[in-house]
């Protein structure tokens, strides 16, 4: 119920503004005896972290993480374990345009009609930062699941699609937009530098997909798997779209066309396609469980934009300063942590409920 | 956290097989002193009753609803609504194909990998007779939502799409499919029907359009309105995407393009565009909220489909009896439904947090 | 956070009146596999079920319990299960007194208060004829801890203690109050008739202790074992106060006094006291968990009493009709049925978080 | 479902151990606009703090609360509120004596046998320290309930009774055991030295008054006010029993005895008794919401209490260093805070319902 909590058994909770002087995240309910340190963590947030290319923006924040408890002796305990990142390059900023004017694209005046009032340095808790809370909570999530390896990926970027001829998922940590197919990275450079130099911004799809995961997780009606992974990836800040396996292309094809037929395998069946994303009726089937996610472009552009202001006056405004040309990048660290959390938590309600 | 329970303030549990005695929901938290009668919950049923029509599957239910608590003198009093529905119309059948091979893209694998046996009578509790339940909770929901006018309906059958420039509302009860175009209306016609003679099935899309939500719905972070329409969606059985505003398509868009302006207008500011679904930072706007929802074919097909049965061998299982040859198109009630669940939800939230 | 549902992973769901058609419970999250019937819920019933002896209420009521969801060929399916009680004897009264005037110690102020309204028909949801759908759910939860015993009983009726030297587990089904000791039996049987002749009412308390609960359940800081056993139980109607082991009298002994030593065992230490009730941090020793719950004499009382109307103007009210002279006695079955209801939940969240 | 979060729309989730970095709070879902500073918290803090006095344990913590998110402009802006306490002085200390044998009465052997192993210094996440979590995140909740007025006080300890007729409010403040009765303030001052020159403990029971409740909020059946009071009490270290109004005295009383008649009055009836403690049926009624809690004595004592080790053999151990020799005066303010939270949660979730 809690609002900034996400999670059932295995839980999270994340605070922190953009500007205040840090953010991070409480996992509550993780299993006692894992092996968790702040460097285990690190690379998760590294992954994430702005500055680290010219296709993202230039904010330079270490993104440092500490443990301040839910470990003893390097091992959890399974208390809360609480995570800071303390915000460092707070760039001090005349923020006075967008504190008056909304910025459409943004949650700006929705958060106004909400509240009444907003924290409008960097977009205050709605921007995107927060989302670094997530990655290190993400990052304990893994442990719970050793037995699941989760491969997230940009798939398309600015219309752009990769050729899953050329998959390569070696190429992926090659090149700055997390691209499995090096000849599509190649494209991409062109499209979201030229979005950058313009001011202006592209959409990407992200693709994630996690193997090893058991037949068995999930739980129906309104704990199904699929579900709580698209409200994981709905939440992503500019993600707009869900689609577990097919996702909308299975609404054009046939019953037969989007069968997965089943044959007799060693210690479990195997399916002869994946049209479901590993999921029926919520629940794992054991095959990897896929997503597809769709990022909007970045709503902060350099054209200026018909808007209004704070007494509801008409304003224009245009977003100078750092921002990501393509948001949907640095999304993928983040959706391969909801991944993590949500099937980290469905093996806990599973073992809760089934033993 | 409770599996079969979906919501916040305003919750409701559902229960029920499809092949037992009944089926219901416990609607709880509404608010009191609403006018509520079984009277005005069974038209929406009615519209998602199944047997209307040679498109939908020919199993005969009445699906009238019983009242059983939460109501005096005519209206809700604020403690929980019980709503009955009884099966009527459980054909005596043979299921022993069923019982023992699992049909793939149904549940079947999946429960009984979690649970270690399954009610495999007309898919037990996976089967999308469940639906019945959300729609009479929806019914309720509605009442807490008078300022809001909810408009589902299908967009596309087996990949043809209805022409914009056709759109009119009206039209939608007009026909079997939920079709506000009458032109599509008559060609799929002929897809469902082709489907249905062959024993094969299509896939749909439905879209759902509230108008009337006003700005300052939702809550940041893990609470966001997209992200609980998300889940809400994804959970209604067969659907493998979903959509908030533009979804995929504004991946393929500029910043430019997907910007959403803003101009005064008398009450609420007046947007220029809404590629956004009426959603920005998980609180509504006041914008139309605008929801996409694929629905991949029915799985139960008469083409053999290779499988396994319980044994763990090869087998082979073609799906006989009743069954929609598009799933989709009863899909639209249930849609509506969650999307009145959730934003009545949100109301009280937003009324909670904020006064 | 459904106010009227209880438990984390193993969750119930109430509803119903005193005066609806029926009440029920649906409780979801149990384990698949355990043998379920009515038949096997139906002997908790009984042992709550009113008119059995005329030291309780008159009211004649068979609570049968019907079964209409997640059973299937004798067995828990793991979704969830729908317990439906009808209501047969509603008696035709006239309720206007009731209806107009507030009867101090009742909720019916409150309810008028928070809802603007209530339904006035032998107290309506706030009837204890609710406990009858929390004994069903206890009757579920039992299945669940095999392991555990569970005795109930009263401890004190109207001041009138048990002596500790009678106790006779055997006893408590010997007599009409569940009273362990036959002498206090005897005496109470005089304290109860008087109470009733005169119109009037008694308090009491009852005792309800768990065996074989393993060291290990319960969750800190705010899912703490003897926290939801107080909530459990203070939940229940006429409740006003609980302890856990000592309770009170701990507040009275030094630290030396209230020690429970330890010694090797065999399979799990050994207590040479068990002051705390079996619980230390929240999370249980191993030892029996003990509660003890304070229920006020019932508030209907043939006494007029000075009260106000509904229009604020003064009044007087005595409550005629069946009523129970000892409301405490029939809270034994609800007793026993929380403490079952709390220890499954915690029994699955163990296994849950810590495998 | 969160074990370390409490509430239900006003939630908080604490984190931390006695001998972490840092401990803190993360109260999420607080109405926008409120003024908050760390400066209005900081005095809550202070009076729970150690060390003041020679009758509390001599740890030295300035417990100086840093406020880290949700506060813009001095107002809350209703995204979560992130308090954090340093730990200070975590004296290096031998604890190879705790690391080894349980201590009887405290958490150490439950923790062992839930989680495999324990932060065994200081009692980790066990140690009341957690406490001025909850004491912060009070100071939040007060804002939400400026109706409100809450009055904590120690009523009775090692068995020695406050009188009722020297009840003095202003004396609450002027001696260091939140005493109202300035005579029984020193006697306790006897009780409270002895059993520190003794290395022993006693126990108490505090009492904790909300004033300007207004009827109405709570909310059966499972979320009734008292049952939450009586979890959020039950679940402090080291309480062993909750009343509400009369508690167990109730159970003694006729209902003649225990009503609470009603006149007519102003803006609200008058009520002429308490017995019920502001609550009928979960639900405030308007009168002064009371709290009774009883405290154990301090586990931790000098004497030798035989136990086990790790290793199950025997050991006998004592609690050397700083304690409390009655835990329960400090605490008062945590009692005082938890009424607070559970207060403002309900009357977020009542104006959530009912408008």
């Amino acid at each position: 119920m809690s609002v900034n909590t996400f999670g059932r058994l295995l839980r999270f909770t994340t605070w922190g503004e953009s500007h205040g002087p840090a953010l991070g995240a409480v996992v509550d309910g993780c299993p006692p005896g894992l092996e968790l340190s702040a460097e285990a963590i690190q690379p998760f947030l590294d992954a994430r972290r702005p500055g680290q290319s010219k296709f993202t923006t230039q904010r330079q924040e270490p993104d440092a993480v500490q443990l301040l408890s839910g470990v003893f002796e390097g091992r959890t305990t399974g208390t809360p374990i609480s995570l800071l990142i303390a915000n460092v390059d707070q760039r001090s900023k005349d923020y006075s345009d967008v504190a008056k004017a909304y910025r459409p694209g943004h949650a700006d005046y929705a958060y106004d009609a909400k509240y009444g009032f907003r924290d409008y340095r960097g977009g205050g808790r709605s921007s995107a930062r927060e989302t670094a809370a997530r990655v290190a909570a993400g990052a304990v999530a893994r442990l719970v699941i050793p037995e699941v390896a989760i491969l997230g990926y940009v798939a398309e970027i600015g219309g752009d699609v990769i050729d899953p001829a050329h998959f390569d998922a070696a190429e992926i940590g090659r090149n700055p937009f997390f691209c499995p197919d090096a000849k599509a990275a190649q494209r991409w450079e062109k499209i979201v530098d030229a979005a950058r130099l313009a001011g202006s911004s592209v959409g990407a799809v992200a693709e994630c997909v996690a193997s090893g995961v058991p037949a068995g997780w999930g739980a129906p009606i309104y704990g199904k798997l699929d579900a709580d992974l698209a409200a994981a990836m709905m939440g992503i800040n500019a993600v707009k779209g869900v689609e577990i396996g097919d996702g909308f292309a299975a609404a054009r094809l046939t019953g037969e066309g989007n069968a997965d037929p089943m044959r007799p395998g060693n210690d479990a069946p195997v399916f002869t396609a994946n049209h479901a994303g590993g999921i029926a009726g919520g629940i794992s089937t054991g095959q990897p469980v896929v997503v597809r996610v769709a990022f909007k472009p970045t709503s902060s552009i350099l054209t200026p934009v018909e808007t209004i202001d704070r007494d509801g006056q008409a304003a224009e405004i245009r977003t100078k300063g750092r921002h990501d040309p393509c948001v949907g990048i640095r999304g993928v660290p983040v959706v391969e942590a909801m991944m993590a959390l949500v099937l980290a938590d469905h093996k806990l309600l599973h073992r809760g409920q089934c033993g």
